[in-house]
């Protein structure tokens, strides 16, 4: 149990209430119960703040008025309602200890404070640091280093010579390491490339669940401090991602791209190979990045949907967009206005 | 062996031929040999119909007299051809039985029906019901309760708190309950946000390989009954997908969208966070939805191919097209005419 | 250590430098160091060559007036790198054996010169052809065939009756052989279609990290020699992969479709289901590919990012296009000229 008052203290926010008030937990607007402390960061959900049953609310000034229970108001709602989780909800701890199913070879250096899980696997010459947790399933491969405190779920695999910092934690179902996409054309047949160089992830980088990161062919794959990695993103061999930079779920990128530190690109999006995208880029979702953005901002190319009916018309004429171009600079130049735009 | 009379009754379908005739099995028009029943479901493999070598097909009315073979007429020739395949093709059985090679914590509870296959670890709290089948590989964690008859294949994992309804089918890879995508910006850096919901799924879902769903912040990510989800779909934290959806390959749907009932999401296809699609609404293959959908019917956005030199041209124009559009309505004005199409 | 004109002799390229200089590695433009060759095959990184530290560059004839180092000059530098990298980094081998921590049926065949790993599960009558690797954590299934000299790196699934030519290698996280996306709607209900077909892999395979190529409807799914799949990909049931084709990261291939041989598609494409793509069609990334493709050549459809200011406006145009386009014919009409485009 907490109270306002505590939350209060860990979020920054202005308490509007009794500090008193004991709460249970967190909850989402729509579904607080009586002793809850719920949030609103998103103007999605402002139809929600009348009706709620929560004892309290986090929420921004401009919505204070609004809310018929206690307030604790803040700049970012969203970042109070991370840290008042984080307090309620601490990361939860393991007992140390080697599952007697796990195969490790004898020459590995397993920190005593680890936990090594049932029917995982580390290869010979490989280091787990201090109170690292690896979980059950897990395959570790030869002189493989992973940093303090670091979590691998279940089911993750890391590949010879992979590099992994502190504070990570890795999702089930991730593969780091695995070779690149190196293949040459010979004469109509592809002749593969051997890939050398090997992955190295720093420090508090958060990988989502089947997501993929190459080796490099020549040189490390890199991947910098506090990148945060959604599920199913492929990243290729060789490609840089620079530090607290974000990437949303199902992202590829391509091969020797640069990203950018403190990026944030949206789902299903594309990056193609050896461009270089700039700090502080935001892509929105379902992009193609094809050549480097050399400037912060924000850029898009995703295209959203219409009735099936508009778009098989508008799809018609896009496929002939070039030639209604054209027709209309000929109509312009009949009516001697050559000036282009207003 | 059947007979076309079986088939036939099975299937509903009106029969032109011999009762009595032996049917080996079941092929595609194009690959049936003698003694082999066929189907024809969609009209791109009628040019195969005249040339089969099949004893019978199942088709519709307006295609049985193109065919030179007996037939089976009903109306949904696809569905006919499915209940015919699943009465030849029963589901394979097991037998019940704990691998030697399992690690199963003590306080678990796995009905004596079960099966739990080579090198799988279950974590302690965790109900595994009658005739449920866990393949080799698989992780399930703790707390989690898997339904009647449901089949995890194998390298399946399941993490902590996970519900799964009866009848599931949960394919190699598949990973459910990994930490949804909850992160902040806090002064320039990723602060996470503890995922406390967990995930909840109904009956008779099927689940492909290397699908990932993520648990909720919190409350329950929640996948209703009768739900197909194909391989590599990503589910972010905190979706709701309807009762009888179907989504098909490589879609990722992101965190707190609610998708409606009877919905079907075309393969590549990509859905916002936070809003909502209506029942019965149909997305095409390779859309993006970034606003709620409000009726049933078909969507679209996906752009199709052309030739690489038509879609440089194309996508010049594409890249001016406000301008483009902005010329047009000045020489409209010129020409006295803003009223518009015709 | 290696020499430069050994290094010649295996690539084929004319050596402008010292036959006998010793060679230890070899590495990019930017990082090489004394001592080290490099090559220069994609213009990007012409920048790089003026201050190279390596010994040696490979590049093409063009390139070498530029260069300030010893040279090897060829016509397909990238293919001169790669057989020089592969004679510099031949293949690891392994030492046979099966850990006795791997679980395998009675009624299996294992070649003796094979190694199976820790963890691996080899089900009944499945069959593991000579110098075969299976890495740990793997799972084959009942009546799989895998061939001399494939590897499965870790964490790979096989199911039941998949066959594997000599020469693969796949990649962890691959599924091969799960249900392929079979349901029929049955009065608002999906209907299961049992999967009875197989996955047939030929020779020389490559198939990256995640993935998955499903299992037949009736006949095999069909991946020809030679062709490399990178991570992420998904192919659906009964496709069939020509040979020497290439395929990238995240790609869908949807059921029944038919990709012809040395094609290439680039990455996060789509293809839908039950159409033909001939021999020697390259697919740029993002494209999606909805209708047959009858004749070799580049095909593309991916739009790439703008600024989001400028996307916002031209999305709103193409929301309109049709109508757009109907009213320049209109204005066309009206001034005399319908001849179209000049």
């Amino acid at each position: 149990m907490y109270t306002l008052g505590e939350i209060a203290e860990i979020t920054g926010a202005e308490l509007d209430g009794d500090p008193g008030q004991k709460i249970k937990r967190l909850s989402s607007l729509a579904s607080a119960r009586a002793g809850e402390l719920s949030f609103l960061a998103n103007k999605r959900y402002v139809r929600y703040l009348k009706s709620t049953r929560a004892y309290a609310v986090i929420l921004s000034a401009k919505d204070r008025h609004h809310c018929p229970v206690q307030t604790l108001v803040c700049d970012d709602p969203y970042l109070a309602f991370a840290r008042a989780l984080r307090h309620m909800e601490p990361d939860s701890d393991f007992i140390s200890g080697i599952h007697p199913s796990a195969v490790i070879d004898r020459q590995c250096e397993i920190d005593s404070s680890c936990y090594i899980g049932a029917n995982s696997v580390i290869g010979s010459g490989s280091k787990i640091a201090g109170r690292a947790y690896v979980g059950p399933g897990c395959v570790i491969g030869r002189g493989v280093s992973v940093g303090e405190k670091t979590a691998l779920i279940a089911n993750v695999t890391l590949c010879d010579g992979v590099k992994i910092g502190r504070n990570g934690l890795l999702h089930p179902g991730v593969v780091i390491g695995a070779d690149g996409f190196g293949i040459v054309n010979d004469h109509g047949e592809w002749l593969k490339i051997p890939q050398i160089g090997s992955v190295s992830i720093a420090d508090d980088v958060e990988i989502g669940a089947n997501t993929t990161v190459d080796r490099g062919a020549l040189e490390d794959t890199v991947i910098e401090n506090g990148v945060k990695l959604d599920n199913q993103v492929q990243i290729g061999h060789g490609v840089r991602v620079g530090a607290h930079t974000a990437i949303a779920g199902c992202v590829g990128i391509a091969g020797s791209a640069v990203i950018g530190r403190r990026c944030m690109i949206g789902g299903q999006s594309a990056v193609s190979g050896h461009i270089e995208i700039a700090d502080d880029v935001i892509i929105t979702g379902m992009s193609g990045v094809s050549n480097s953005i050399k400037e912060a901002g924000v850029y898009s190319s995703g295209i959203p949907v219409t009735t099936n009916a508009k778009w098989r018309k508008n799809i018609a004429r896009f496929r002939n967009l070039d030639e209604i171009a054209r027709r209309l600079f000929k109509l312009e130049r009949r009516s001697g206005d050559e000036n282009g735009p207003e």
